[in-house]
């Protein structure tokens, strides 16, 4: 196993965390949630607040059966740790798609700007989601909020 | 001192933050933010993530700037308590007005439905907040959250 740091180790976990939604993997994000029944609360853009582990994973197995095909292009992903709990911010630039209309073809393609504030806690088994918010970018800023993030 | 859990204590915090942007207490709001210079992040309804001391803290001077009159009622209020975090959500309803068109006039009222993710350490002065995620509840839910603001 590769020591890696703190800061590695969480921004590595929001990645997977990403990918298994990219991938509809039901399981792999049941997986990455804390296994804390009641603590955990999940915000999906424009939703109210979903709280505990059979109303978080209900709504993913929902968004899931209803997204033919999504994408997130990762941007400003910043980490911030203390002792064994970590915050990440990141912009979720999301390329996604409904069940196609007819058989075999895919929707509509549909690009949405929206930012989340996920919160990791460090267990046995690694790095796992307490909280997620996404929201929708709705404002216009002076600032390019697209800058890369140039390390 | 009266002996507190820290779930009340953080949800005390919680409601202190409310308050101190009821009042328009910028140094009220200041000092309730972690001292951590790059490691808070605040996202407002709408906006993009701010990161910072700097950012977060000219951000509540510039809403401060262009709100008459602002009231948050908080329903459905949870906190979980893990070590030396604290994570509450809650439903922000708020009722605000912009400055008055005519002076001495209050700008119409507007409600708005928002729901917050608010994360808080603990210091050795109290619980501080280490990261804001508000945004608006866009869906229809199963309850009524159209109150109509004509009254």
């Amino acid at each position: 196993m590769t020591a890696r740091t703190d800061v590695e180790q969480v921004e590595l976990a929001n990645t997977t965390f990403y990918e298994a939604m990219e991938r509809g993997d039901l399981d792999a994000l049941t997986a990455l949630w804390l296994a804390d029944e009641d603590g955990i609360s999940c915000v999906h853009p424009g939703w109210p607040v979903l709280s505990g582990r059979a109303e978080v994973l209900r709504s993913y197995a929902l968004i899931m059966a209803n997204t033919e095909y999504i994408q997130f292009f990762l941007t400003d992903v910043a980490v911030s740790v203390s002792g064994d709990t970590a915050l990440v911010t990141c912009t979720e630039n999301i390329l996604s798609g409904g069940p196609a209309e007819e058989s075999g073809e895919l929707g509509p393609l549909v690009g949405q700007l929206v930012v989340a504030t996920n919160v990791f806690r460090r267990t046995g088994d690694g790095w796992r989601v307490w909280s997620h918010h996404g929201s929708p970018v709705l404002t216009e800023t002076d600032e390019e909020e697209d800058e890369e993030p140039s390390s």
